[in-house]
């Protein structure tokens, strides 16, 4: 049983980010706060580049290098081998990569929850537009408080069922997801049901095993819960599919070629999905964040304090009066969802632009209308006391 | 006429470049040394950014201003509007969106110079794989002397042929072609024959008139002629030609939400092919950078000096025994390629890493093999003096 850190412990920790200093910061589900250390990663790579290069055998070797063992640090994290892991700009991205590489045929079904993120609808509505691809939804959103989301997939999968994509923690509820029995349920399906998993929300939040998981394609981010600069993602691919999982925007990061320079074959690994000239001092960034929280913790640890906050959270949310978390039990991962119980329109942005105005971070949701506030494992105690006071406030004010 | 400025103004100029402080340089056409002002506009966003957020209303708003402010000044240099400008992470990532685009049918043709990027061909070679397209390539390499690039084209085109894909300024050789000519030819051969333009070489290089240009898709990168930071790069689109071109890759960023947040179209600019969270800083750094060299001079200008540079590169290199320029005329842009005439085996790698080892940076060419050395508008005669001086000496050793 893991038991929280001396308080002097975590606020030396804190310090290590700077965003933190100047407001309280509960959009770590939007971005998180860099670490001093990551920002001076960045900013030491791009002084290595331009000091070596920027472009030359010794510069290109070094990057190479950093590259390699950021794809080894982010699949720590994962608990995966390093060549299951392709790089990539972002977590849409990496759902591009995963559903753009099946070879669709017309006729075949995509299933998805009610709750995922509109670039994902993008990609599946565009995907149904060109290969005659039936589109599925499920109704996950209202199995937040009741029911099994495990049984209602099962119910919504359909024998011509390619590939389902769900969340693993939902955005918008922060619903946490059984992707263990899921995947037991797509498996039985049929052997050409695959799963993509939008792992935005879930990697640097979750500890996770993807290796036992056998999801087939796992697509996140390195800006949010592992709070490394915006612009670097990844994606796993399961080494078992990927020589069914056709690159689709391709380039010369992802072939390998000849003595003639012509492209002769895809990399055996996660890179042959990558395309092309990337800013390459960020992924040192990402490298020193995962190191941040690795020297914090386990990825369990990090997640049991993650846990305990959001109980701590929603528990003072369900005292105020006409306030109503989306969940009526204390929340499985670090998004907290609630609304106003009041007639006033739009009241959730107008909570949001207060706190805001007050120095205090939050976000709106568009569906289910809320306001979210998400906490980290570093997240204080005091913290949530003093959003809870402004919510308060904010309460008095609008009468 | 432009007359050369003051060799004191152009050493002035040269000193934003920390790059440029400690070797000679000649990887321009690989990647260019970013100017002092590029790398703090970067820090001063990333700075920003912890600042205000990283996430909220108020950062965000900022965040969208310096978007579409990068994509305006990026517009300047090619004499377009903003609208229609995609912001990419690299010009093989631009070429992608305009090669997946398109509504391939089986027995389409895909036309192909004999010199463009291995990144290219393999994009050509998936789209050929699953779409049942016929690859055709072109001798351009043969016309680098003689001969006119514009009737191979000619004779190449087929009434089937869908997409002609070809460098302004090849990688390899550095001829430059009459783009305004090959326009015109592919316009006379089909109403559905389209032109992408791989301008990795030439953004930053030539002036360029894109509106009057009339090229269909026009794929370029910040990071080499304009000296901007790697992982930053465009897509130009025709307003005539965006309709038919859907996007493929695609996420939040292209699309349109109603108020449930579900995706009901597309943006209706260049927006529409962008994905999802890029690193924001990087785009200050490239406007920065853009700004740096329009305060030194116009395009037609920075380009004159580049012309006057590469001819006093090439004719200096003439005059060495055992060594030829792949032109027997001057060059017409920045990229200098050359063979050392000897019988041993890796002669120009071997070059290449001698003159690392001294100090200067160039490349090797694998097709046609030879040694690549780049002048942009700020390089010295001197350093041209100092680079001939090296290849004797390595002659010399080589014996």
């Amino acid at each position: 049983m893991y038991s929280p850190r001396p308080i002097q412990q975590l606020y030396s920790h804190r310090q290590q980010f700077p965003a933190l200093n100047n407001k309280t910061y509960f959009n770590y589900g939007g971005q998180g706060p860099m670490p001093q250390m990551a920002i001076q990663g960045i900013i030491q790579a791009q002084t290595n580049i331009q000091q070596l290069g920027p472009f030359g055998s010794q510069v290109n070797e070094w990057i190479q290098q950093e590259v390699a063992a950021t794809a080894a640090t982010v699949a720590s994290e994962l608990n995966v081998a390093k060549e299951t892991i392709t790089l990539t700009e972002n977590v849409t991205s990496g759902c591009n990569i995963a559903m753009w590489g099946i070879n669709w045929r017309s006729g075949d079904s995509l299933l998805l929850s009610d709750c995922e993120h509109p670039g994902i609808i993008a990609i599946a509505q565009e995907i149904s537009r060109r290969f005659d691809v039936e589109i599925s939804i499920f109704p996950l959103m209202s199995t937040l408080n009741e029911g099994d989301p495990v049984e209602v997939i099962a119910q919504h999968l359909h024998p011509r069922t390619r590939l389902v994509v769900l969340s693993h923690v939902l955005w918008n509820t922060g619903q946490v997801l059984s992707m263990d029995k899921i995947t037991d349920v797509c498996r039985s399906n049929s052997q050409e049901t695959q799963i993509l998993v939008d792992a935005a929300q879930s990697v640097g939040m979750l500890p996770l095993n993807l290796t036992e998981l056998e999801v087939d394609f796992y697509a996140f981010t390195g800006h949010k819960w592992l709070c490394g600069p915006g612009g670097v993602g990844g994606l796993y691919v399961k080494p078992e599919v990927r020589d069914n999982l056709r690159p689709t925007f391709i380039g010369w990061r992802g072939v390998i070629t000849d003595n003639q320079c012509q492209p002769i074959g895809l990399q055996p690994d996660g890179r042959r999905y990558e395309i092309a000239t990337s800013n390459y001092p960020l992924y040192p960034g990402l490298k020193e964040a995962i190191q941040v929280h690795q020297e914090w913790g386990t990825s369990k640890e990090r997640y049991e304090q993650i846990c305990r906050n959001s109980e701590y959270l929603w528990y003072k949310l369900t005292e105020l009066d006409n306030v109503t978390c989306l969940r009526n039990s204390p929340p499985e991962s670090g998004l907290v969802s609630f609304t106003l119980d009041t007639s006033q329109p739009q009241a959730s942005q107008k909570l949001v632009n207060y706190l805001e105005s007050q120095g205090f971070l939050t976000r709106t949701i568009l569906a289910p209308d809320c306001v979210r506030a998400c906490v980290h494992y570093f997240t204080l105690e005091s913290e949530i006391d003093l959003l809870i006071t402004q919510i308060q406030k904010f309460q008095s004010i609008l009468g």
